[in-house]
């Protein structure tokens, strides 16, 4: 069974992405859990991965990182069907996946993905407001063109869904407006088992990650722990 | 055949990847271009793809966007070998090329892609310098492990080499000091024919993008026309 490893899940959207795949799709692997911003941590990291960064697969004598890399191996190695068959659907998953996977900066540093607070609607900016706009903008194109199988980007949950993920978390968290369409759509992501489980765990951990908080009052604050 | 929608050839480090790949692995394509920084670049571009951006590969009816994206594509859909057969090497490929998509982003800032000038060596900082050492890690692990079969990472010519490219030109337009085994990949990637084909191009090219012309004096100009 592979092993994935992955940071606090409270706060790690890049963590997230395969579990979610994973999880999702029914491939089972064990987890270890590096905890963020300790003294240890990079250390730790590193010795799993050159990189430096998680997520981490390790598959018997195959490692794998950037989530991207790893959900492809996880379609190769166990026939996991992560991208939709029709071609023309599978070249937007994977375009749109990709897109996520080096864009949306402003986005995901002015709202860092933390599951144990909620935050007030509030102006975050121009680039961000753009960056909320392109991503309606894929929900709109790609669950018209695609979307009549299911509730994802295109119908059946597909890898391009667990690249968004963490960013459908960043709208609910911080109150941010949506159309209806990428309301539904965030909803449908929140609503997924994998995503509720992988919640639950995270409203057990008691780390805060000081980087990853905001400097705003939450109206929500869901950790006990914390 | 396919038309792969590209910006500058002098400056666009996007572009490079997946042309590269495809003239590389013999895939027949046409091609677009559309100069950065003009009033009418972003019309352009979105006229091919709500993202925006280039490199865009059309394909009948089928749209694929980022680089990465579009060489999934190319590997499916005109089975050439973007990516080596070995289960460990093809995780490594995929995992430093997903690296590169998402990464190295001191080195890009402070270093743009710009074929057309050659810069003396100086100390662009410690970002720079960790981004640099990192290129360094992977060229070392990769070619250690799976180099035996030729001078790229892993050994053959793969979608890998295609996402370095434009690191390669990179590290040579700013002279930036080198050990020998990244030296000698360096010098891989500028030998191969369609990177000759590429660079022969964009010495043609009379553009001048001022936001990626750093302000240093070069010590050579390679293009007469600019």
């Amino acid at each position: 069974m592979p092993t994935l490893v992955i940071a606090n899940k409270t706060y790690s959207s890049w963590s997230l992405r395969p579990w979610l795949l994973m999880k999702q799709l029914g491939v089972a692997f064990d987890e270890i859990t590096i905890p963020l911003d300790q003294p240890d941590t990079r250390e730790k990291v590193l010795k799993h991965s050159p990189a430096g960064k998680v997520p981490i697969l390790i598959d018997g004598d195959v490692t794998v990182w950037e989530s991207i890399s790893i959900m492809e191996y996880v379609g190769e190695a166990y026939g996991a069907p992560i991208w939709p068959e029709d071609r023309k659907a599978r070249a937007m998953a994977r375009s749109v996946a990709a897109e996520m996977h080096a864009g949306f900066q402003a986005l995901r540093s002015a709202c860092p993905m933390n599951l144990g607070k909620k935050y007030a609607q509030r102006d975050r900016g121009e680039a961000v407001a753009r960056d909320v706009a392109r991503f309606s903008g894929i929900v709109r194109d790609a669950r018209g063109l695609f979307g009549a199988g299911g509730p994802f980007l295109l119908g059946a949950f597909s890898a391009a869904d667990a690249m968004y993920a963490p960013l459908a978390t960043r709208l609910d968290t911080y109150s941010v407006p949506l159309d209806a369409t990428t309301r539904s759509y965030v909803d449908a992501i929140l609503s997924l088992p994998a995503f509720q489980e992988w919640r639950s765990a995270a409203m057990k951990e008691a780390w805060i990650v000081e980087a990853d908080e905001v400097d705003e009052e939450p109206i929500e604050n869901y950790r006990t722990a914390a």
